[in-house]
């Protein structure tokens, strides 16, 4: 006893989104067949338009409709400085902060070897030319303080150190508010490792 | 700082599957946009065809690309039996059993008052009628042992019994290979309750 072929294959079709199983693509696909067909075609309008119109930024890589994003062309930011994020979204968070106004270079990933993430699939050889146009003075590593994100983080230190570029790290610490009570071990003890003199 | 209008329209359009959420939407269309576009096609072709071709059977209401369904135009099945199950997940569950050579009926859901689905929604003045239609001389409920699955079944029951069907649903207690000191407290407790005399 099987699906219809139809349904077969917008279930094997869910599949290719992150994070859904058999199960819950199955799952989704009843819903949208049975409560949402009208949601269903929208989703398929949505996919085809932005496979269209959703490009790279040629300078940072970020997701953007024009050939340069609006950021990298401003020109109210500060071109010394430039930000290595691992996505968009860590982008976006930065922004809000209003913390810093340099540049940005969005790996799109991270470092993986066991996903098949190397130094080509983050645009490595793209970020180095970038870091070494005579315009940018500091690379910041803001890839995240996860495994995979620290690692990213050195491996590119390295690449750039050998070039004589200056790298800096962001902070690592208690949080905003953080009490010392519930913070986990591996922040705190970092925290005392990373201790400023107080001024 | 916001994502480009396209890529905001796709996030939205991810937004309909069920147990996506903003944030789970976002990495999706990312993912797609990034490191599987050819699945994203893929994905807004079988969206597109399944919302053609993929309907509802007319006699026992699960999907299918007829009019009436292979299993319900079968000669081999029995039709004195009507089995009513709330997804067609539970319909192809219990084919597997091969356990059953009845017909189906499928709720395509579960009463839900909180979330819209009263008796409309999942057909039930369909399925008065089929029971009644002479032929069905049994209504055995298959609806999950939830909350809502059991009151579902219990409501049918109420239904049918007014207009004098036999009913019966499906039997509750222990698993296959469950050993008692790992089942729950309430399984067991329906076991002992529903205990049978041996013969």
């Amino acid at each position: 006893m099987k699906n219809p072929p139809a349904l077969e294959q917008l279930i094997e079709g869910l599949r290719c989104l992150p994070g859904v199983g058999p199960k819950s693509a199955q799952r989704m696909a009843y819903h949208l067949l049975q409560r949402d067909r009208k949601g269903a075609n929208g989703l398929a309008l949505a996919l085809d338009n932005a496979l269209q119109v959703v490009g790279h930024c040629k300078l940072c890589n970020t997701f953007t409709e024009q050939p340069v994003c609006t950021l990298c062309t401003s020109e109210k930011r500060d071109a010394s400085l430039l930000c290595v994020v691992e996505m968009p979204t860590d982008l976006m968070m930065l922004e809000n902060t209003q913390a810093y106004t340099g540049m940005y270079f969005v790996l799109m990933g991270r470092l993986s070897p066991l996903d098949g993430v190397g130094p080509k699939e983050i645009h490595l050889d793209k970020l180095i030319k970038r870091a070494q146009d005579g315009i940018v003075q500091e690379v910041i590593l803001a890839t995240n303080y996860t495994v995979e994100g620290d690692a990213t983080a050195h491996y590119i230190s390295e690449l750039l150190r050998n070039r004589g570029v200056k790298t800096s790290r962001i902070a690592r610490g208690m949080p905003m508010g953080g009490e010392i009570e519930y913070v986990d071990s591996g922040t705190l003890a970092q925290a005392m490792m990373e201790r400023r003199s107080v001024k």
